[in-house]
């Protein structure tokens, strides 16, 4: 079986011949060749805005080991960049926007971005980044959760309280609801953009979404992301295309990411596998969850925890093996080869004749 | 019903004519007068080693609330402090260890320390303590949880990916087993004498068990809890002690922590308290789960919340009243005090009479 099959396939639970890999941020820091250009180029958003830059960082991974897909190289804060906030990234400190929201006139006045003109660099870059890989691996699209890329634009900035959100949230509710469905209807076009440009699945990274209280995340996070799947699963052009919802920390809410029509969940490693998929693989596809902290331990030790997680998975498709949340800039590519590698060797004994639809 | 009981009855599951409350960091940083003695005694670890300024700072909150506990104010890491390891915290940046613990030979080396000597300090707080507030509410002895307490010991300091423990977890699994039965054998110790010398309930914070797969979880953070709930039941003078575990972000993980014999759980706001009584409310005590961010909002707000928590646990006895984490240093206590004053009013409608032993 062709690798640009093998992930798509395991997204909609048909038969693979082994489990899918890829990883989140496998284009980043860790990677010497990326660190490379980024002294080159300078600051992050150069980097993202150049589509050829940002074409040769997406690739740069594939080029060193054996994926099953390929990832864009670009930020979840790309729509309220285009939105006009006056996005930097300052060195070691994260994102800061110059205009943050803080009311409900500021959040009037957002206006939706134009996708070919104030995103056409992302665009670009899709086509790009898919006239190189089409025949080898399939390419990922995303964008942030509306709750995750509302925590930036109303803060301004990385938050350890989220204060500014939560005092919106809890004082204002309306407030943070229409800013919510601007940034979700920006979204939907971002992600259809992507998709018309040559992403041929798309994930939702809704790293915030673990902070709220499971009456706020089904609120403010989950019914925003919903609409977005609602969206493309109702356009004849984005119909086929799957869906991935990653909401870090959110193990105790996988039933309700699941019944918005997803078809995977992302979860990360505080997640007991093999009760995730007793709780929702009759309907989605798992996509997880080594901890990333595992990358910083010996081989050996590597190996034997890739094989707990496909154990844990079990038999049959359904499941594509990733990381259980970004990889950290301190591990060594060459523990991140061990870590695809035990994949490629333990993974096919899950998908024998006879298993291929599943045993729980 | 005087307020002495209402906290130890709640957690035996006995009948309460009201929900008590109290609150994590309730003794800190957000009160005034705290941060006036801070200014005049200085660095945070010499008010914990002052007995006369800790039990001034216990008692500060209850002077200005109507509160059903006092906590001693101290640090979880008294005991690493205690065994050598030069503990010191800088301004804005948390603890550092001058010497970390890496590898066996200096597990080896640790002693377990005297409790009137080396943390004689704690002592003589909680009998001051104990003599100015015994009739009027309990006082709570803490100690961190082993885990907690050996990835600052491993670290150094506080860390984003607790890359150093984390390597030694999978590469050295028996080093970091006898680092954790030390921190165990000294813990047990400890909150035996904080019971000796007056403490009437005992809480574990386990702040970084959340960080842990389920299977590490259970091996290097429960399992040691479990071991001091073990060592304190089985003794005459403390087996009556109820103790709290909490484990932040521990919502997936709830039963096993029931099952550790202890007599109350802490939970966050992650945690839907009715799924979570549904769950383990049978066999313990919940204490929380107020969004500790619902403080920024307005006074209205912070009661319609506190409602909602009430609601959520339901009638009868069993819920301590509490954030589901730390109080946030910058909240109002204007608005800390319309949080009690909703627990008082709107409580008591959940243990009116034939209420008393709960309905699910």
């Amino acid at each position: 079986m062709q690798s640009s099959f093998r992930f798509i396939n395991a997204l909609k639970r048909q038969p693979v011949d082994s489990t899918p890999v890829w990883f989140m941020r496998q284009a980043g820091r860790y990677l010497p060749e990326y660190r490379a250009i980024r002294e080159r180029v300078g600051g992050f958003l150069g980097m993202c805005k150049n589509p050829e830059i940002a074409c040769e960082i997406t690739l740069q991974p594939l080029q060193r080991f054996d994926l099953d897909a390929a990832i864009i190289f670009s930020d979840i804060l790309t729509i309220p960049d285009a939105m006009g906030l006056g996005l930097h990234f300052k060195a070691n400190e994260g994102p800061h926007f110059e205009r943050p929201i803080r009311d409900k006139a500021a959040v009037e006045r957002l206006a939706i971005p134009d996708m070919e003109s104030d995103l056409g660099y992302v665009m670009q870059a899709i086509r790009l980044v898919s006239h190189e890989c089409r025949h080898r691996v399939p390419l990922i699209g995303f964008c942030g959760s509306p709750w995750t890329v509302a925590t930036y634009m109303v803060e301004g900035q990385s938050s350890r309280h989220f204060s500014v959100i939560k005092s919106m949230m809890y004082d204002e509710p309306e407030t943070l609801s229409a800013l919510l469905s601007k940034i979700t209807q920006a979204s939907c076009l971002y992600l259809q953009a992507q998709i018309a440009n040559g992403a041929q699945a798309v994930m939702i990274f809704d790293t915030w979404g673990g902070i709220l209280s499971p009456q706020s995340y089904q609120r403010f996070s989950l019914s925003y992301m919903q609409e977005i799947v609602h969206y493309l699963k109702s356009r004849a052009q984005t119909v086929e295309i799957p869906i991935i919802l990653f909401t870090k920390q959110g193990g105790q809410w996988l039933e309700n990411i699941a019944a918005t029509g997803c078809d995977a969940i992302g979860i990360d490693w505080t997640v007991d596998m093999a009760k995730a998929r007793q709780r929702v693989g009759h309907q989605v596809a798992l996509q997880g969850n080594l901890d990333p902290a595992v990358l910083y331990a010996e081989p050996k030790q590597i190996e034997a925890n890739v094989k707990t997680v496909l154990t844990e998975y079990g038999s049959g498709s359904g499941h594509i093996f990733n990381l259980g949340h970004g990889i950290y800039p301190d591990v060594s590519p060459d523990n991140v080869k061990a870590m695809i590698e035990a994949v490629r060797r333990y993974s096919p004994a899950f998908h024998s004749k006879g298993n291929e639809h599943g045993s729980l």
